[in-house]
């Protein structure tokens, strides 16, 4: 299993009037999650993006349990449960308060595409070759 | 059934370095659709809130078909499916372009919060009194 | 002068836990106000960028008189004082509430830059001629 | 002079169709910016809050040199360069990339306001006898 946590620093810009952490802004949140986790494997998803793949959103769904505050430093855990090559590539998600206290659990799935023909591929070697020590065989 | 559609004009810093509408920017055009659906009710959740109601989002799942783009402007339809008092009131979404093709579906589940107690509570009778006029007896 | 008024009713994610509507969220509010003034024109800002034309923000600033709160629809003045054919092109902006109260005045200077080049241009004339109608020989 | 190094990875949400940080995005790095600034003074604005002050953004401008791009790891340096008791709070900004490439900078001057009576005020002295300590006598 790949796994990462990533520590956001909760911003007021992006509290709403309740108080909270408006309900989009774990978008954000997540997807620094993910990247951060594709960082572990070596290379960042900017780098992907360079050589040809594109990984748009295809679902998210989060479950909210309990809010995120201003100035919290909230733990973002992000997890790849199961080794895949595309074109389906899921993210399992975390979110914990200073307290260690769950806030949401969410989950985001990427397309793999290829850039040029827009088409869902398999993703390449290089990537999976790193992705591939993070799972037993 | 209560449904309302709502259009939204794509704003440039909604996109994303892609070319499309950022993926947790729905998350907000979703937002406008319920209060604009609420606002057919004859109040808005604005007034809801100032009477001692507060919604935080419980779930919020979104699956996306087609991008939006740039200067787009995006129809947002939602619809409450059934008659509901509370303390659990979910929403459906379906968003479409111009040339009325599908982008995404979604859902999002409120809570219905008492705001001095913070807790699951029904809906006041001035709000399910017309809201129940959108529903065949 | 080419003027323009568009309203924008404030979304609940663009509030913060103060109440008020966030500082950073009226450089969207100006960003649509200028498309708006544009579309005046005849044509719209994603057909100039279509054409050749790049006009990423030089300078903004602005200053708070008020706070703009949530579900109010807020009128975005948006003013084009002198004529210009770039490679400057200066926006200078008025927001109101609904008890036409002045909320903030604000000015965005754009650049006019060459797509392929990136290098600072002239509009081109059919952007020009149409601009030209607003203001006296 | 209080001064502050805070770093900050770019988002791909706060990137748009042109492949830059988008211009409103500024406003939350110098948010983050000054929140980190007041760190170094041993509390957090969040305790200023909760302590009965208010501050509110009066002015923001601020000067595009070059854009930053998606993954970029920005430093936003935070300047108070004289000392100050309110009620106008200013803050300079310089934003740096991975290459000490200049970026923008900006200004934002905050009001000091007493929280319940929404008026102008001086920052207690529990806050300005940690500030006095950065500035010369």
């Amino acid at each position: 299993m790949l796994t990462s946590e990533t520590f956001i620093r909760v911003r007021y810009g992006e509290t709403d009037r309740m108080g909270y952490v408006y309900y989009g802004v774990y978008a954000l949140y997540y997807e620094v999650g993910r990247v951060e986790a594709f960082r572990k494997l070596g290379f960042s998803y900017k780098e992907l993006e360079e050589r040809g793949i594109l990984m748009p959103v295809l679902n998210f769904s989060i479950d909210y349990k309990k809010p995120a505050l201003y100035d919290e430093l909230i733990c973002v855990k992000t997890f790849v449960k199961a080794y895949t090559e595309g074109p389906r590539f899921p993210f399992d998600y975390e979110c914990y308060n200073e307290k260690n206290e769950l806030l949401n659990t969410g989950r985001v799935v990427l397309a793999v595409l290829n850039k040029e023909s827009g088409k869902p591929c398999r993703l390449p070697s290089w990537f999976t070759d790193e992705l591939k020590k993070h799972f037993n065989p």
